[in-house]
């Protein structure tokens, strides 16, 4: 059994490859560079990870994302910090390049999975993060490939971030090697809506987070 | 009222492009080279046509598709001229990658719509041709998007390839400035099934192909 991975080496991602290869799948790994602020942190991280599940890995270069703008993730504007309403670090319909990116990368491998390890219960501001969003996803993959059966498979949609930190550490994971924070500074800065997710889900877990903060 | 453009160069994307003008459209065209042996070719065209239509272009180089491969539009598996079955000019999920940018595109330009000159008639034999997949599609921007209102407009899909060449000529569009070879040759071979069908076309629609022949 063959799956294509998206990873962002972020915390959730790792959790993700890692019920991926506990389900037996060969890994193939994709992550993409979209001039995203911490593409450098994230893609040293990615690849640590990959190395760690012996896995193949593709990186993609992808400026497009950043050139039509669109969010704080990528541009200048400052990232907020509450969430009211979908949040500034939306990028518009990203989901779906790097889903359908994916698709077609598994569609060329044989692959029978996209795993993505994307969170519907934290995340639920993004519109591309939703149940729904993802059916309508695993719909176009069954209308618009050759074979129509490969399985988009989210593993951490319906899980809490303490849920995924005890399945990090069940699974012995190295979540030392992930990055989460949207800021580019040494060590994560701790305070982001994203640092916060990441420190809470620990405190409840009852774990300490291997990386360090500022 | 704005819109992004899906552009390849072809007769078919032209006048596409020049209906969407037709409406009253503003145009934001989007161009993808992706390794595909034309695309010098395709690039010439788009650019002409850009020009003609005083439209915004955008450039995109996407060799992904051409790193993972699966098609003979970009490796060197010879381009089958006959049709049983998925041709071997399929490039794998290639319409779900281009709608995806475009839509991302569409959705920071808060644009009403994207247009995309497939042909469901012709080109059946692609699973990502087919109106059950832009069907797909269209439900995968009203569920991913922010306002979820971008509309995708195939306005080709029910049209036969004379029907599509007349169009043009009403419109009177710049038609010499498009390329649909499959071969990267100074003049069109005139045999692939790109050349045959368009030939066809222009017959059966009684006009001469502006563009020369080999």
């Amino acid at each position: 059994m063959r799956a294509v991975v998206l990873m962002s080496g972020g915390l959730d991602s790792c959790v993700c490859a890692g019920m991926a290869h506990g389900m037996g799948y060969e890994l193939h790994i994709l992550f993409v560079k979209y001039g995203q602020k911490t593409e450098k942190k994230e893609e040293q991280c990615v690849k640590k990870l990959a190395n760690y599940f012996k896995a193949d890995l593709k990186i993609l270069d992808l400026e497009f994302l950043k050139d039509i703008g669109g969010s704080s993730l990528t541009s200048d504007v400052e990232v907020t910090r509450d969430d009211t309403g979908i949040p500034s670090t939306y990028v518009p319909f990203r989901n779906s390049i790097f889903l359908s990116l994916a698709t077609a990368w598994a569609e060329t491998l044989n692959a029978n999975a996209v795993f993505y390890g994307a969170n519907s219960i934290d995340f639920s501001g993004y519109p591309d993060c939703r149940p729904d969003y993802f059916k309508a996803f695993q719909n176009l993959i069954e209308k618009g490939t050759k074979r129509g059966d490969i399985k988009l498979i989210v593993p951490l949609a319906e899980m809490s971030k303490s849920e995924i930190v005890k399945k990090g550490i069940e699974l012995r994971l190295p979540l030392e090697h992930t990055w989460s924070c949207y800021f580019n500074t040494e060590k994560a800065c701790g305070k982001c809506e994203s640092c916060r997710l990441r420190l809470k889900g620990f405190e409840e877990a009852q774990y300490k987070d291997p990386i360090e903060y500022e």
